[in-house]
Parts: structure tokens; sequence; C-alpha cells
């Protein structure tokens, strides 16, 4: 079989690392490379190779930060009595979308799961019980997938912060808006049966 | 709403660039980017920024060269008396892939779509004519898409080359390999029947 020249299939091997990228499609993206003008693929090159310094996390809740402080971190600004427990950097962004949460964050980094070795030590619990008792925090909310992972997490913290005397919540689980019940499926019906809400 | 960091925007931008990238896709190839190690960072947008210079196509023939020398242009080991006309230097590869051709290539790198700006100066169609009589092509195989842009190439070449008296084929058009009548769509039935081949 005929292979694509040296430089290219390095490419395609970078390519492939990114979530959901096959073999094929990352081959599609790197012909579609080969056709950018130099400028855009030079650009693209400088934003990759500075990604790290430049996009910074909070050394205190894990968050993205935009220049050197952190707006998530902003004590003036938030309630510091309650905080929400996310998994990645990026959940905070689609929390804040929602508009209602104004409290603090904390980034695990990882949902726990120890066959992909994401044990405990994979998660950032360090700083949380400092973080904890320095900002006076009365609720913690974890907002973790509802996914094995993400129940095993939710279950791992509510079991540590019980020491604390915190009270602890998670997202509600339930109908997704706009569903259907004949397209829910039976563990999300049953969920949203013993979960019910006063109307 | 709130907004990623500036750097994690212009990353996201540029990688919405790629083929069949949305904003959602690209957010989280961004995403997966900002857990990749420096290293590895580094090593793809090396990658990226010296494609140009490392990757390069063949002067002769448009395909792509892994050195200073194109394999497909060897006319020692290839069959000069035919070519076939491809729009991208990746079908080379799909091509060689079947071992049923051994003649030259040529690429034109586009497809005619007046709407998209693609006009026949878009394709590289100067070099054609010339190479067709040095390397004294007696056969020249069309093989594009069976899609309405790549009809209308295979109808321009057609018509160009009609001067020059040398036979002109096209892939045939038919049932793909494994495929069941009822689900085959009209238009390709249809051609199956016209083009039914002696058994």
């Amino acid at each position: 079989m005929l292979r694509y020249p040296k430089d290219l299939l390095t490419l395609i091997a970078h390519l492939k690392k990114l979530p959901g990228v096959g073999k094929k499609t990352a081959e599609r993206y790197a012909f579609h490379l080969l056709e950018w003008d130099g400028k855009d693929l030079h650009e693209f090159a400088e934003g990759l190779a500075t990604l790290k310094e430049r996009v910074q996390s909070c050394a205190e809740c894990g968050c993205l930060m935009d220049g050197v402080r952190c707006i998530f971190c902003d004590q003036e600004k938030r309630d510091c009595s309650i905080m929400c427990i996310i998994a990645s950097p990026r959940d905070a962004y689609a929390i804040e979308e929602t508009g209602d949460f104004r409290g603090m964050y904390h980034v695990l980094g990882a949902l726990l799961s120890p066959l992909d070795g994401k044990t405990p030590e994979s998660l950032n619990l360090s700083q949380l019980e400092n973080r904890i008792q320095a900002l006076d925090i009365q609720e913690v909310i974890l907002a973790l997938d509802s996914t094995l992972e993400g129940d095993a997490t939710s279950l791992f913290l509510k079991e540590q912060l019980a020491k604390s005397g915190i009270e602890v919540s998670r997202l509600a689980l339930g109908l997704p808006l706009g569903s259907s019940l004949d397209f829910v499926d039976e563990g999300t019906l049953s969920q949203a049966f013993s979960g019910r809400q006063k109307f």
C-alpha cells in the first residue's frame, strides 16, 4: 500500500488524537490543511504552540483565565457562600450562560474512572477543603455528568464532604426540556418520578 | 454571555475552518488541546507551521511528493500512454490502493463550480496539454466525483480534449459493490441500466 508523505502522516497522527477523530477524518483534515494559505497555517500553529502559556488556569478554582485575574474568583461580585464543583473548566461557561449561579467554582479536572487510571489522586481535591473553609462555604452543588463516572465522583465527594457538615446538593435528574415521554429512557423516567417536584 | 479567553477563541476560529467542524466541535477540540502535554502541542504546531515546506506537490503532475522525486511521475516504472485526471492529490492514493492503474496522474486541484468562484482558470490545465503531448498519452481517464461539479468538469474536459483526438473515458457509473437494489437511488439505477456490461 502506498503511504502518504512522512510529514503528512505525522500530522495525521496528531489530528487523530483529537476527540472523536478517526483515521479518515484526520486524513480529511490534513488534506484540507494542505490547501490553507501559509499565513493562516502559521497563525494556527502559533496559537497551538503558545496555548499553554497564554491560556492559564486559575490557581484557586481551576477555571480558565483571560489575563491575570480570574473572573470566577472575584469575591466582590460573586456569592462566596456557595460553591459549584465541576469536572472541566468548560462547564463553568455553560453554567454561567444560564445566569442561575453566581457563586464560586471548583474544577476537578477529571471524573473518577479507575479503569482509565483516574483515581481520587487525579482529581484536584487538595485545595478543595482549604477553599471551603477559607471562603466559609455553606452549600456545595455537585454539577457533574449524569454518567457512571460522574455518579461515582458525586458519591465520592459526598462522602468526603460529609465530615465537614456542609450542605451538599447535586443537579436535578429528570426530563430534559422539550422531551416527549415516548422517547425518554426508563432510567430518566424513573429518576423523574422519584425526584418529582411540587407544582 | 461570558466569553472564553481571547486566545482560546482564536484557536476555536482556526479549528472551525476544518471541513465539517462547527462551533461545538471546534470548542471540544480546543478544550481537548488544552489538556495535551506541551511537547505534543509543540510538535503538532511545528508540523503545521512547516507543512507547506515539507509536503510539496510535484510540479509536473500535482501529486504530493515524499522527498525530492515524485513517485507518480517515474516513467520507468509507470505506463506513460495512459493518464488519469483527478481533482485532489488524495485521489491518487485511493486509486493506487486498487492496483488497477499504473499510468500517469494529473491533479486538477479543484472541480468547476462557478458559484464558488471555481472557473476553468482555477483548474491546473495549463500544463495538461503539454504533458499529454510530451508523454504521448493515448488515453485519458476522467476519475472525478459523480456530483454536479464533477460531471460539469468531466464534460468540460471532454470538450477540451476532443480537439486533440485522444480517447477519453470516465469511471463507470453503476451499483456500488455490496449494494441492494432496494436502497439504490433512481439515478444510480438508471445509470447502471444504460451502462450495462456484457456478462
